[in-house]
């Protein structure tokens, strides 16, 4: 067994491993970006003496959270309190047929930037172009699961494209030491004609990965599906093959029925869960502890930064506690282990990277961060006893903002609060330097095209 | 005119007026804790040359958020994810039997500290003991409504007493530069008997000050009420003299019927909103947009940190806009500016207070923060032009971590994010002191009174 480069010490450490064993005292020893051995300092010091140690005594050490949805962009805050039918045809389609690639990569930079400043060491990213996101994240260090933003429809034409999506597997899939990952993405199932419904589970696959889509977001959904294809959504993709691909993760499913939950509870398929989103665009409130209770992988998302708007997932496991709480009025419903699970290996699990991430486990990658202890929304603090109310704090009183240190796959990307695998002065004006071209071209776009509606044919 | 002590210069000034004004490079001067005059730092320094200007380029200057419902406490986390009766019986009023003077003042401390470091510069605490209390608000500089938790009932003679609420308001009431008011206080109507609920309304007269209670927080109080008085909570409390007070306040009012609103609008009676507490204890979605086209003050309270679990206004701005569209599914409802008067101007409205605090006009007391403009959740940032979001990004982006400056009646209490009034390690550390004790005398109470079973009769 090889020797450790570093311990890593924090005053507690949350493994999030089967038993949600938490170490007073914890540390981890890490080798090679991979986690060696988990005890506590005193232990690893004993078996590794002379190796160096990374005191954070403040801090809860954890593991790196998973955003199983997101979305990189720049329309934060300008496409607000819309039907969706205006912020989609007045904003985001637009938006995304004037977007150039430099644009793109500017947005998965700042992103990914805020991504790990708030403890997210892996982001699921639905965006376009994502050469760029790819580059981003090999710059910021974040884990990456690339999801190109895919229409293959000529109502749609202006979104990637399958040949896009293929191109970008074959020069990304498992490359940056294997952190980043590039799966089969449609925007909708809406949003492609048969051919390319079929090509997109035949490029699922032949590449061996995962595909990812939204569905079930909006009510009115539920009934284009069964005006187009006379079933439920989950049946229509069950029927055309989506569920034989060797992962699917559906985004939202805000709108399954129980013989739904029970369909895709028995094929490779998990659920991106974004609570914040669902409540701010008014989508309702998805059937979360069915899921879990029928064993779904269910994972936490933040959505974009047009949904949201912001990638902090600790505020998102607030909302998803308080949204399951709210659900059937039971304050007993949705505990702070379950939502924690679904933001750390749970949602590992939703990517199938579960074997990789997603807990403080000998063997899986070293994606951990520190959480300061030493404010006064995570006072008082008991790590052990009657009082236990450490897994509370992180659900209901954290934020993004209190994570001190981000490490992933080894490498310290955020320590002290700051970003150190960027300047994130810069990452932030060049979003003040591309938004407003790109905003301008929208602009001009709208105003010679004003007889362009949206084709209700051809939206869920 | 007096001159000027200092000119204090943001990037954008937000002044919450009756326009919602924004200005670019907006700045205040600030005499006597006053706010003189509001303009551009050019237009200000030319007024005032020779003035000092303290320079917060990066940051949006607004008022400081006023919470209108908070409790201190030290009980976070501690117990959770139960149904209301456990969580009352075992946690909250066995605390409440056992709490000591010291205890509370630590705890008022903690949340004050809390408070003002995430920009909330008014709060309305209900809570035991307030003498140490007002003395935490003299400490760390907050502007304070203290609303003793009152009993007056043989089923909760464990509380504070109208005698000890009369004796604080004799004491404290407009002190400490008036940055103290102290108002009449009951935990609920049925914790006081007939002869009590008719003592706090004429305290309340007597002493030409507000009235502050929980009701209709859950839905089974409204069975209760109908059982014991024949009509719903509003019309009770009308009935008994309440709202011939000065001010009601009532926190929560979740499930007021339209009659009840058109009510409490006819008289002077406001409402402290708490989404998360809501939310959490499962209590429902109040009809928060009724209320304001009803012309109802209604303020944002966190809730206590046993049903929050922090006192972050900008979380609970966020919780209150997704939950205002999540109510009747209308992602166009509760728009950010609504959010953002209700924790401002509105909330000072609500606690009788709109004359002195909740917006940066000249005149009112200098309650002014400012929020870090440079970071990711707050990019883009369009302050004017036809981007403009500074609106949607205070109320769904930013947090109040975010808080660079606070400033209470012209003292800076919070200066590059630290707290300058108090020592916050020892204000922590002091809760690590004092929360275990408690809990043990609570954990022996229970042990040695098993058979005390929560009264039905006495509970809403």
């Amino acid at each position: 067994m090889s020797a450790p480069d570093l311990i890593l010490a924090g005053g507690h450490l949350l493994t999030m491993n089967a038993g949600n064993d938490v170490l007073v005292d914890g540390a981890v020893a890490i080798a090679g970006g991979a986690i060696l051995a988990v005890d506590t300092l005193e232990g690893l010091t004993e078996r590794y003496p002379g190796t160096p140690v990374k005191h954070l005594p403040d801090t809860v050490l954890m593991p790196g959270l998973v955003n199983t949805h997101a979305h990189s962009g720049f329309l934060r805050g300008t496409a607000e309190h819309l039907p969706v039918w205006d912020w989609l045809t007045l904003h985001i389609n637009p938006m995304h047929r004037m977007l150039q690639p430099h644009e793109a990569k500017a947005a998965s930079m700042l992103c990914y930037a805020e991504s790990v400043l708030g403890g997210t060491t892996t982001i699921v990213d639905m965006w376009r172009y994502m050469d760029g996101s790819a580059e981003a994240a090999e710059t910021i260090g974040n884990r990456l699961v690339a999801v190109p933003y895919v229409g293959e429809h000529p109502d749609y034409d202006y979104f990637d494209t399958l040949d896009m999506n293929e191109r970008l597997i074959e020069d990304w899939h498992r490359k940056a030491d294997g952190r980043i990952n590039v799966w089969v993405g449609l925007e909708h199932l809406f949003y492609a004609n048969e051919a390319g419904q079929q090509r997109a589970i035949d490029m699922a696959k032949k590449h061996d990965t995962g595909f990812h889509t939204h569905c079930s977001e909006a009510e009115i959904e539920v009934a284009e599906f069964e005006k187009r294809y006379g079933k439920r959504p989950m049946a229509v993709l069950e029927d055309l093959g989506f569920f034989e691909t060797p992962r699917s993760m559906i985004a939202h499913a805000v709108w399954l029925d129980p013989s739904e939950v029970e369909l895709i509870s028995k094929r490779t398929v998990s659920v991106a869960h974004n609570p914040v989103s669902n409540m701010k665009l008014a989508s309702g409130i998805a059937p979360i502890a069915d899921m879990l209770a029928a064993g779904v992988p269910v994972g936490i998302g933040t959505d974009g930064e047009k949904e949201n708007n912001n990638f902090d997932m600790f505020e998102e496991m607030k909302v998803a506690s308080l949204l399951g709480k709210l659900k059937d009025r039971d304050a007993a419903a949705m505990d702070s282990w379950d939502v924690l699970r679904m933001a750390t290996v749970g949602g590992a699990k939703a990517v199938g990277l579960d074997h990789e991430i997603g807990s403080i486990e000998p063997g899986k990658r070293a994606d951990i961060i520190a959480v300061r202890a030493d404010t006064p929304r995570m006072t008082p603090l008991f790590g052990s006893g009657p009082w236990f109310n450490l897994q509370h704090n992180l659900v209901h009183a954290v934020r993004g903002s209190d994570v001190d240190m981000t490490m992933i796959d080894g490498r310290i990307v955020v320590e002290n609060g700051e970003l150190k695998t960027g300047d994130l002065a810069a990452i932030i004006d060049e979003i003040h330097a591309v938004a407003p071209p790109l905003f301008e071209r929208r602009a001009k776009w709208l105003a010679e095209n004003e007889s362009v509606q949206w084709n209700t044919e051809s939206n869920g």
